[in-house]
């Protein structure tokens, strides 16, 4: 795939959230969940804004709203999205749900935490299909740019989740979205979830997880956001695992899994601990053969099934692992409209942070990567970028 | 602290296991629980060995302990104790519980793993009272060489724990095990647990966490043990951050906190993440303020507060990460008598790993570190060493 000539890069940021206020995810709902729908939204909306209250500084947020306020809506304004994206360089963005912060999200959990306790699964069900249906619309005003992900709450039925996978895909949405947090239901090395990765890997939907998930911290407790910053990546990432040493891209070597901001300090010392743990060694030989259903050293699944989408590489003085991590397998995102991204200043943390990384590299983790993992045409983004995408000439220096 | 100028190393073991076979701790048990001890061990024994099978791959563990069977009652017996550390060229241990792998371990779930779920607190604590009273016996026979830790079930009632932590500092233990995994009990980050800190801190008894616990996995699932692999260090660490963000080691700067057998992989990336989420940063802002409590970097506790008993470190190729973990942090254990330890071959084993690294940083791993942490009076290890050490010369020359 040869990248065009002009002097823009093409960025495909692979963190974006859409969504619609909850209110509005009444239309989009099975009409046999409208009724629990209307007795609850109200409480359920109440609650986010207690938890919010918890877990986010109310001014920091506040102020930061206020001075975006007239944008926060692009979470689901066709037209105001577009805008949006131009202004900040992004020629195309993979959507995850939850828009705005903790506020609007899908209806009975069916959110980015997607925890599977204290939700009911039918519910949980109808709040993921109500936003994939819309999630569905949005991508079809906008088809070239939009990357729709489909929320799939696969821990219970798992014929519902491949016929979520197959519907998805027939509406042109691009992944699907699994809870992190397997709770109690059986982890993601059971052979049960292989239909599932079956119906991914023949479609070429990739499979994601996102960091947000944990379990129920205490968070008036001294410390607990440090402990939660310590560790989101952590729940984020665990079903990589059981995916690589359950056989899931062993069986299905065409499955397409990412991990998205789930930071990447991490990922160079657990690949190398995954190909110790998995070598015959004298320190787990008593443990037995969790071996024998692999052909590929755990790294290699990493390199040849997954991608790690690292919206704040940038941000952390941490592109010195980029290498370590692969580079094939990173890519980047805006993270819009999270504050903890880069929008709405995407092209001067940039500038910030990528000045003096070679252009092949920075073409590869702002779009080539994405092109590859999603499957894309990159002709018609290429045209994209040629008017919004930002210089080249930007990056070009030593490193700030 | 000078060693003296004599050939050998002094060897300080900081991870060894002793205990006795499940029966013989009837005798040490409060006699109001020995009636329920008479009626419940048998099928606790039938559990473990159940729960063995699962695990442990019988081959591989009964093939290893045919070959050591005569030396495994080193796990109880003070005189054979004496002579396998002696032909190991070991000094001294640090002492945990559950000696032979799985099987002999305080009863009532007061072994390695004190899970704080599927089982009775009083029972739990009668059992590691059980054990502490024997351990504290077992190194009064040589009070030199045994470094004995209390068990401590501290979740529960705080009280009870205090008592105990002032109890083992009177018979002569050096440090306390506390449960790695918190399950639905208050986190470490509580203020419910200072008074065991402060406990801890004025007496100079070490706290440590152990790797071995770890929610109820599936181990009939495929990969099973792949996922294990890559957690346990996971688990028995996350006390750590709970310690350093809760305050612990601000409010309490002498306590003393030792992480053991956690691999040691992660731990310069999760020193780096722990400071740059401490740091003011864009990316966790809108979370608040976690850091007023703290006027050191969650690096410096480290430093400061903490060691590393690296039981497996140089039996992975990582003996490159012991700078970035911190010289003076690093430990070594043999792991006596766990199969994925050092023992039997324990020089052959220094030798094969250790060989190359300078004698100034061996001293440091091998006893001077550990002496700091666990206030041992040198001298008397010295002599010992003399006789049973490792010569120095073992590991002059090139890496192996």
């Amino acid at each position: 795939m040869t990248a065009p000539s002009h002097d823009r890069y093409l960025i495909v940021s692979t963190d974006g959230h859409a969504g619609l206020l909850p209110e509005k995810y009444r239309d989009y709902l099975d009409p046999q969940f409208r009724e629990t729908f209307d007795a609850q939204i109200e409480a359920e909306i109440a609650e986010r804004a207690a938890r919010e209250k918890d877990f986010l500084i109310k001014d920091y947020n506040e102020k930061w709203r206020e001075g975006n306020v007239g944008m926060l809506a692009a979470a689901w304004d066709s037209d105001l999205r577009n805008q949006v994206i131009d202004d900040d360089g992004v020629a195309a963005e993979v959507l995850f749900p939850d828009g705005i912060t903790e506020r609007n999200a899908p209806p009975f959990g069916a959110g980015l935490s997607l925890k599977p306790w204290g939700v009911k699964p039918e519910l949980q069900w109808a709040g993921a299909r109500a936003h994939n249906r819309w999630m569905a619309e949005f991508c079809q005003q906008e088809p070239t740019r939009r990357i729709g992900l489909a929320i799939v709450p696969m821990l219970y039925d798992v014929d519902d989740a491949v016929a979520e996978v197959i519907w998805a895909h027939e509406h042109g949405l691009k992944g699907i979205l699994i809870p992190a947090l397997m709770g109690d239901r059986p982890a993601y090395n059971h052979p049960r979830y292989h239909p599932v990765w079956r119906a991914c890997a023949e479609r070429g939907m990739v499979v994601h997880t996102h960091s947000g998930p944990a379990p129920d911290y205490d968070f008036s407790l001294p410390g607990a956001m440090g402990v939660f910053l310590c560790e989101f990546a952590w729940w984020a990432a665990r079903p990589l695992w059981h995916l690589i040493f359950g056989g899931a891209f062993e069986l299905f070597p065409e499955l397409k899994f990412c991990l998205t901001e789930v930071s990447e300090f991490w990922v160079p010392s657990m690949l190398e601990m995954m190909d110790v743990r998995a070598s015959v060694k004298h320190t787990s030989g008593k443990l037995g053969d969790f071996r024998s259903n692999l052909t590929l050293k755990p790294s290699e699944y990493w390199r040849r099934n997954c991608w790690l989408s690292a919206s704040a590489l940038f941000d952390e003085g941490s592109t010195a692992v980029r290498h370590q991590i692969g580079m094939e397998s990173v890519m980047w995102g805006t993270d819009f409209p999270h504050p903890e991204g880069s929008w709405p200043h995407t092209k001067e943390k940039m500038k910030q942070y990528m000045t003096g990384i070679p252009e092949a590299e920075l073409t590869m983790m702002l779009s080539t990567n994405a092109l590859t993992c999603y499957g894309l045409d990159a002709a018609p983004l290429h045209a994209i970028a040629a008017r919004i995408g930002p210089p080249k000439a930007l990056f070009v220096g030593d490193p700030q």
